[in-house]
C-alpha cells in the first residue's frame, strides 16, 4: 500500500521527462529498467514516477536532493551513452524540465474522503 | 508535430499529479475531459502533459505562470468538486506536488540525434 504521507522532504528537484517513443522497440524495454536501477544508485536520488500510455507517450518524473545530483547523473557514461541511443533510435519528441519541488502532499483511500490540502 | 523549442520560458510553476485511479470508471472520462478544457480557460495556463497507462496509473503535470493562478484554479468550485468525486469514487492513491520549473529544453527526431543540453 503507498503511503498517505509524503515521501520526500521539500525543497527538493524534480526531472520531468515527457516523451513520445518511436515505433522502434528493440533495444528500449532493457535500456529502460538498467536506467531506472542505475538512477536508483546514485547520489540525491529519491524516488521515480513512470507512465506510458499504449500510444507511446510517457512521462517519468525523477526526484532529487539537489541540482548537482541531477548535473552528475547527466554526465554518468552509461546514462550519457543511452541518452545517445534513445536519440538515434527510440525517441522521436522530449521535453525536459528541472524544476524544485516547493510543496508536496499525499492522499490515499484509506484516509477516508477530506481535502488533504485543505 | 510537436516543437523543437520549449514551449515556456522560465520559470514557471508544474503540479505534477501522480495518481492510481480505482476500479470505477463511470463518469472519470467525462471529468477528466471537462477539467483539462476547464483548466486552459484559467489565467496563468500554460499546458499539460497526461499519460495514464492501461494498469490505472495517471501522472498529470499541468504548467502555470505563478503560484497564484495555481491557488486561483483551486478555488474553482466545478474542480474543487472534480476532487471530490475524484476520491468518492475515481482515486485509490495520488501526490500532488507544486515544483518551480527553472530550466526546459526540448528535442524533435526532425533536429538530428546532437544533445540538445550539450
Amino acid at each position: 500500500m503507498a503511503p498517505v504521507e509524503p515521501s520526500f522532504k521539500p525543497p527538493y528537484y524534480a526531472v520531468i521527462f515527457s516523451n513520445q517513443r518511436t515505433e522502434v522497440d528493440a533495444g528500449y524495454g532493457d535500456m529502460a529498467a538498467r536506467m531506472v536501477a542505475l538512477a536508483a544508485q546514485q547520489p540525491g536520488y529519491l524516488g521515480v514516477d513512470s507512465v506510458r500510455n499504449t500510444e507511446g507517450s510517457g512521462i517519468t518524473v525523477s526526484y532529487w536532493r539537489t541540482l548537482d545530483d541531477i548535473a552528475a547523473w547527466r554526465r554518468n557514461t552509461e546514462h550519457a551513452e543511452a541518452r545517445n541511443a534513445g536519440r538515434a533510435q527510440w525517441y522521436r519528441d522530449f521535453k525536459v524540465r528541472i524544476a524544485k519541488v516547493e510543496r508536496e502532499y499525499g492522499w490515499h483511500v484509506d484516509a477516508g474522503p477530506a481535502d488533504p490540502a485543505a
